[in-house]
């Protein structure tokens, strides 16, 4: 990722802001009171760097003279990849600089798998991803990889219930080697927060609490639009306390939570309540009757405008939204709305990514 | 208050920022990277306004030509003036821009006084801090009240079961009609999170909870050193659950706690407690047993590095900081610090007074 000086940064950002497809040098000295020279000399260091491209001229435009250059940027002149390394699945997500995706790969894998292959699974999405767009790992910019458990500022996994075996991990250090680029690491409910302010229910929100809910159970924070992280990276961390009760709600909705197939299970379970059946729609009301405590506990301990359900809870939205959204309504003086996630499996990594741009708009600011 | 141009902003900026107690116009030129022309038109500028003073030249120094003016910020251009409008006692505190407390007047106050009344006493004291600093309301720049409640952006009190006649009150306008500058209000619990971190135990933390415990429960809640407040101003009220147990807490250190004498009983049954009576330890035992969870509940939700006990609770250290910070230990994996409010009944109105203060920075700046 390259290094601009402040009056490149300023021409680029000005290129990217205008409402037209494509700037001239006047049109960028006006817009950053930068003389003409500097935007020159600005304009060919961003060219060399690939970040702005020249439009040909107009051929059906005559004029006196020399054309005037246009400029417009390049989204492709960097790349950010988003991981989402889960407990059944490795999700790599590669876009351009404008956010816009490229390439997706998933891979299934062994909820049982040892740090080392869950690792290797994530390189492999990874590399298969960039592979199917024709670039190579140099081409990426930033890399930023969701996770379970809680993630410190270095992007060491201090704690995870899901994966045991990832406690301890230093996942941004064993990533570094694979990638030459800025390698971010973050909790995945954290992640999908972000991504649903970006394009999911919560765009135009500036205070959303993601509430995960279904076979595990999780908060993703933003106030006034930012990512809230804690002191530990635990912000949020509510389901320790037995008291909420999250701990004991997913043995409701299936025997076994721990068991492999619960997943499956769990899909059965929705679809079953949804056809009528009289036990499955009671495992779901119990589901809902061990939720409700804690989603009343986020949402008054971080006052959200929206509350976004994400997990099993968006896959059985007919079922839950209106009994959570009675709930919280019946608990909390000032009710926040409740709406599920659209984004689905796909949220954690597209939070990546964009934390991923975030990182590389921060370095060309 | 003043408006300043960017340069007078820059040049007022470096004159307070320096070392020395005094500069130059070379030296608040070097240190803007603004010519000693423009530096010179915004000094006279700035002085004009009462912002800077221009130091007498030392006379035991003998030069060549005529001696180098030298510059000082003048802290008394301005003043700010900190309000906390409580149940028991409304106190004023009248400070300068360099937050220096010049006065302060304390009016104790009937609980049952009616809004009217409680409006009028904030005003005697507000005008007897000023008096006492033979100052005019024309001189303040700024005034930020505290008060018991919910407090919604635009400073109007939403709820407040403390006193329930506030419920509904624009106070911002009400104080507005008082004082020509700005206005700002804010919930008292938040401005005492505030000034523990700018005069308090919380100085140099960033992620702070300040826990009001007694015969009040309250949170206040600063993230990366920015107050949080939520989408209704409502951040932080678990509360409200009755599940936390907080509504109880107060019932269990004395038989009425609505009474009146209800702060001189709490204030006689710590000292019993520290007499070794028996009794009165054992009803501070169930007192933290009672808010025991809410308090791990927020330490969970916001992940501070500090938790501050404001109130009773910092009255009483010896005897309730150390069964707190063990319940803390026990029931969060990554437990916070606990500390005692250092400002006690001054938290609030300091408080208020650095708000008013960051108001003021942030229209000079």
């Amino acid at each position: 990722m390259p290094v601009l000086t402040a009056s490149a940064a300023q021409v680029l950002a000005a290129v990217r802001a205008a409402a037209a497809p494509a700037v001239t040098v006047a049109e960028a000295a006006a817009a950053t009171g930068l003389s003409r020279p500097t935007v020159e000399v600005a304009l060919d260091r961003l060219a060399a760097l690939g970040l702005v491209g020249e439009l040909a001229p107009d051929p059906g435009e005559r004029r006196m003279g020399r054309p005037a250059r246009n400029y417009r940027f390049r989204p492709g002149a960097g790349h950010v990849l988003g991981l989402d390394i889960g407990k059944y699945k490795v999700l790599a997500v590669l876009a351009d600089l404008d956010g816009t995706v490229l390439t997706t790969r998933r891979i299934e894998v062994d909820p049982a798998l040892p740090r080392k292959a869950r690792l290797a699974a994530a390189r492999t999405a990874a590399r298969a991803a960039l592979t199917a767009a024709d670039l190579t790992p140099d081409r990426l910019w930033a890399v930023t990889a969701g996770t379970t458990g809680i993630v410190d500022r270095e992007g060491r996994i201090k704690l995870s219930s899901a994966l045991p075996e990832w406690t301890g991990l230093h996942l941004a250090r064993s990533l570094g080697r694979t990638f030459a680029c800025p390698v971010l690491v973050e909790n995945d409910c954290r992640l999908a927060a972000v991504a649903e302010r970006w394009l999911g229910v919560a765009r135009q929100v500036d205070d959303v609490v993601y509430l995960l809910a279904g076979m595990r159970m999780g908060v993703g924070v933003l106030n006034g639009g930012v990512l809230q992280r804690g002191h530990n990276g635990s912000l949020g961390e509510i389901g320790a306390l037995p008291e909420i009760g999250w701990n004991a709600a997913p043995g409701h909705l299936v025997d076994d939570p721990d068991a492999e197939s619960s997943e499956q299970a769990v899909a059965a379970l929705i679809a079953a309540a949804r056809a009528g059946d009289a036990n499955a729609a009671d495992r779901i009301r119990r589901f809902l009757g061990a939720i409700t405590l804690g989603a009343a506990t986020v949402a008054l301990a971080f006052d959200p405008e929206l509350v976004v359900g994400g997990g099993g809870f968006s896959r059985a939205d007919d079922l839950v939204r209106e009994p959570v959204q009675h709930a919280l309504d019946t608990l909390c003086p000032m009710p926040p709305r409740v709406a599920s996630s659209t984004l689905g499996e796909d949220a954690v990594a597209l939070g990546a990514v964009r934390v991923a741009l975030d990182r590389v708009e921060a370095q060309l600011a």
